[in-house]
């Protein structure tokens, strides 16, 4: 058994370790696409791949002001992959562009997320006051980043259909 | 700041958080909608509606046996919707019996998950053995609990697209 002082770390290591896993395979599968490739709709009039995997990158991004590491390091992405529709009449970046942002933010993320304690972890993100916090301990930088390797899932899950069927990738 | 033997039990708070919200939505959404809805494709032949609940109803099932719970509740749902694909030639379960197969299972679950300490949740769970454990201690229950959490996220985006266009939900 781990000692208590232990657990709380071992913890984060596990999420850690789902959310790399995660991270690491989205840039695999969308950085393999070609820019036509990347023009697929996951489903008939619903976002394209491109758009998909923008939307991601621009969402991590957000974390940095969340956790309190700092502005976003891609603002622009905000209106190109969140804040506007796919195919909204905006240039948004090219796969080139979207590969070196996505690798950029999860570095830097990365970075920040090894160097944390438990107690690190479990201080508030900048989306919450302190009064608010008092009562509502959950809303702390932990949750924040659970949350966002559910929203990373969520889409890679829309953005496997794009694949050419593979019921092992789906499962 | 928490004390230091709070904070595993407020990061299992935080991933129950999650994993109960994910359950919440996944059952709202399905459990909405009639027999004719639920044959829906996610997807121009990929999986219906009626699989993909199936399917994650299926996986959490598995939990029972992987968290040293007893056995499935529905073995039954294994052929039907995990070693077998969508649209096997074998009976599958009504719109009524899925849901309350998911209810059954997802309740029992959550009573077990409650009353587990840290420590239990950091225990070994029984795809792995005392000694790979040893080496591996993030081989445990909680790992095992966030990767069906993220399991049920991935299936529920591939859901959503089966849904009139409404970009709030995808987001």
């Amino acid at each position: 058994m781990q000692p208590v002082e232990g657990r709380g770390q071992l913890m984060i290591d596990t999420t850690l370790r789902s959310w790399k896993d995660n991270a690491n395979r989205i840039v695999k599968f969308f950085g393999a696409l070609s820019p036509e490739q990347l023009e697929q709709e996951v489903a008939p009039g619903r976002n394209r791949l491109i758009y998909l995997w923008g939307h991601i990158a621009a969402v991590n991004d957000g974390l940095f002001p969340l956790l309190g590491l700092g502005p976003r390091h891609y603002p622009e992405m905000e209106a190109m992959f969140v804040t506007n529709p796919d195919r909204a009449p905006i240039t948004i970046y090219s796969a080139v562009e979207l590969k070196e942002a996505w690798n950029h933010i999860n570095e830097k993320l990365l970075v920040a997320f090894i160097g944390w304690s438990p107690a690190d972890w479990l201080a508030r993100h900048t989306a919450v006051s302190a009064e608010e916090f008092g009562r509502e301990p959950h809303r702390n930088r932990y949750a924040a980043m659970l949350s966002r390797n559910m929203h990373m899932t969520y889409h890679f899950g829309q953005a496997i259909l794009a694949k050419p069927r593979d019921p092992q990738a789906e499962g």
